[in-house]
């Protein structure tokens, strides 16, 4: 063993007080917990059975994203009842509107080095930052609220090694859409992905893009070391000061490596029923949809609104298209509707969500008939997942869906940048 | 027996051809016919149960806004049945994110003199613009389809003489609900509601405001005269050449006349669960509520969003209150945006929904949970109607709701105008 050190065992390290490696089983401190309204209700109930006495309170924060407003009075009880929690224990409330729990942790609260859990899969989103982050049950997300702490398996670590940059019309939706489709959907089961290289080309929202898709391929979390554009990301965000470097020793171990070359890449489509079904734009070029949805914690935020924009000006959408887009927060909201990104995306014939979730999770805003066909810039396709087992979900990039709106089918979105 | 014609009564002699008088039973030629996704498959199945020769196809308009974005796969395979008929019988359809079926039908196809019928019993809208329209099963919407005609009992007109104008933070909502409530949900039933005196006093939006909630206390229809402030109306939605004087004869005859003083009026609630249950908002002032929904067929044009967003302007919502607004159209929408009005909406801490229905008819984007009240501009506060029947619905104006939605329970708006 070397003395060099991936970030993931830097992270551990520190959060557990230990000079840990790969493999080892650690007690961690954990910086910030987050929870949505189609989990919470779980591990409040387990916070309730286990102990009176909550550590974790200042760290923890509620969202209520996936049913946002709600669209039945289940939901809504169990949004009542989070909200309860939340002010009872002073707890982070966001209610309807505010926006999606990764978008929103990332804005406001994780940091570069921090470790991070949330009861939901794609936490590890806040990778893009720096941090070491990722889903957990709810009854482990619940013990994470009382003690500000639990058990973690230090995971192994594939290095992805970046160089190069995009073409036009290619985008970091497309690199993670490669990789999974190279990987496959247990590629990295319990890895950590961490990547490396000319990073630099890759702005920091395509990083959050690529780091909440690494759970596709079954990985715990997908880490970009903290850079200038990290720095940057969060002077814009007013939070210069949580800006902290951190970044791979040079002779740490890494468990396999792998090299992309970015001006290799071409627009990516996942096909119906998995992550991992992937072809090239080209191969599934004319496939008819009637559906296009923009948005999600993968894809709904304002540089992916900018390029939708982009393509969308001047142009109407297919009469036979619903075109529906949900920027991920109430800051991407308000920011798109500034510059003018909304007007063109409705006058296009889009309609435009509330900051939330949208139809990805198939619990309402655009569920699919049976047969019908949607091209999403969403993480997951499963059987199922928007809502309709009799439904189609393609994956794309924010281009890719945009062009294909106009079209009315499956398009390169290279002719219309 | 006068010579003189109620608007009514003018309405039905020229669609049947024939001098026809309150009690008559007529066959009438329609202008408009106009069915949304919640009633529309009914209306389908009748047609195509009963013939093949459709006469009604060009004046026929199908919606899709009260599940808009579709929540459930039922209903989304519902849009896809009324699509695919539509498309089949070239007819209009209005896909998610168009607005509501009652605005739009004013905004583009219905005239002052019209006769218009619906699938929905807030088809009475159109009386705010001179036209006799109002809302029927699907089966007689089915027959007018076929047909393009259909019979009808004129109905006995119950005249609204309307004296002054409106003090400041009272609306046209303020006067229809004091209506309701002094002649009760059936007060009405099977009358026409005729408005006149010093109705130049009220808006056009506020009249379609009065003539959507007729229905409210069992009135067919309520209508106002077409004059100068119409004219100008349908000029600023491009449609000049639809304007046409339609006013009632000086010696027609009423089954009833009731005398309004406009500065009379006082800002007015309808508390649950019935419109009739209706005070004056001082007499409720400090009720807790938890949700505030602006928008709907009744009160969700641009006049009512400037109204909103002036009260908003600079203050914050609530924090224990979710702030939904939906405003009534594409139209408006962008008319909003353009304005700056859904900015200010969403920076005071509001939900801007895509066009369309809301929450108003309980099934989706902001269903109560157990137990909590709202305050809506919408026309209907039954019990459960807004999916919940443990949830509690009052209704106002659009300014008593932004007021009340800054200060988390209900108030007097007159402060924060």
């Amino acid at each position: 063993m070397t003395d060099g050190k991936t970030i993931t065992e830097k992270i551990f390290s520190e959060k557990s007080g230990s000079d840990v490696r790969a493999g080892d089983i650690v007690i961690a401190e954990i910086d910030q917990i987050a929870l949505q309204d189609g989990t919470a209700p779980l591990a409040i109930r387990q916070v309730k059975e286990m102990s009176k006495e909550i550590r974790g309170s200042e760290i923890t924060h509620f969202f209520v994203d996936h049913a946002s407003p709600s669209p039945r009075k289940e939901l809504s009880n169990d949004q009542k009842f989070i909200r309860n929690f939340a002010e009872e224990h002073s707890m982070d409330f966001n209610p309807p509107g505010e926006g999606i729990i990764h978008q929103i942790m990332v804005e406001r609260y994780v940091k570069p080095g921090d470790l991070a859990v949330g009861a939901d899969s794609h936490t590890c989103t806040y990778g893009g930052i720096g941090a070491f982050s990722t889903g957990m049950g709810s009854t482990d997300v619940a013990v994470a609220i009382l003690l500000r702490k639990n058990w973690f398996r230090v995971p192994e670590v594939f290095r992805f090694n970046i160089s190069g940059k995009f073409e036009k019309g290619v985008f970091a939706k497309d690199l993670i859409l490669k990789i999974i489709g190279d990987l496959g959907v247990d590629g990295a089961t319990y890895k950590a992905m961490e990547f490396d290289g000319d990073i630099h080309n890759i702005e920091v929202e395509g990083r959050l893009t690529i780091s909440n898709m690494a759970v596709e391929c079954g990985a715990k979390a997908g880490i970009f070391p903290s850079d200038e554009l990290t720095k940057q990301y969060l002077a814009e965000l007013g939070r210069a000061d949580d800006f902290k470097e951190i970044k791979a020793d040079a002779n740490a171990e890494y468990e396999k490596e792998f090299y992309y070359e970015l001006s290799d890449l071409e627009p990516m489509i996942s096909k119906p029923h998995n992550v991992d079904n992937t072809a090239e734009v080209s191969e599934v070029e004319g496939t008819e949809i009637d559906q296009v949805f923009i948005g999600t914690c993968t894809n709904g935020r304002i540089s992916d609104l900018r390029v939708v924009a982009k393509i969308l000006k001047g142009r109407k959408v297919s009469k036979k298209i619903r075109l529906i887009v949900g920027p991920a927060s109430r800051r991407i909201y308000l920011k798109a509707m500034e510059e003018g990104l909304l007007k063109t995306i409705v006058e296009a014939g889009g309609v435009v969500l509330p900051p939330g979730c949208g139809p990805c999770v198939g619990i309402h805003q655009g569920i699919l008939a049976d047969g019908e066909v949607c091209l999403s810039t969403q993480n997951r396709n499963f059987k199922g997942r928007m809502g309709n087992p009799e439904g189609f979900i393609y994956l794309s990039s924010p281009a890719t869906a945009a062009a294909s709106a106009i079209k009315g089918r499956i398009v390169d979105p290279r002719e219309f940048l």
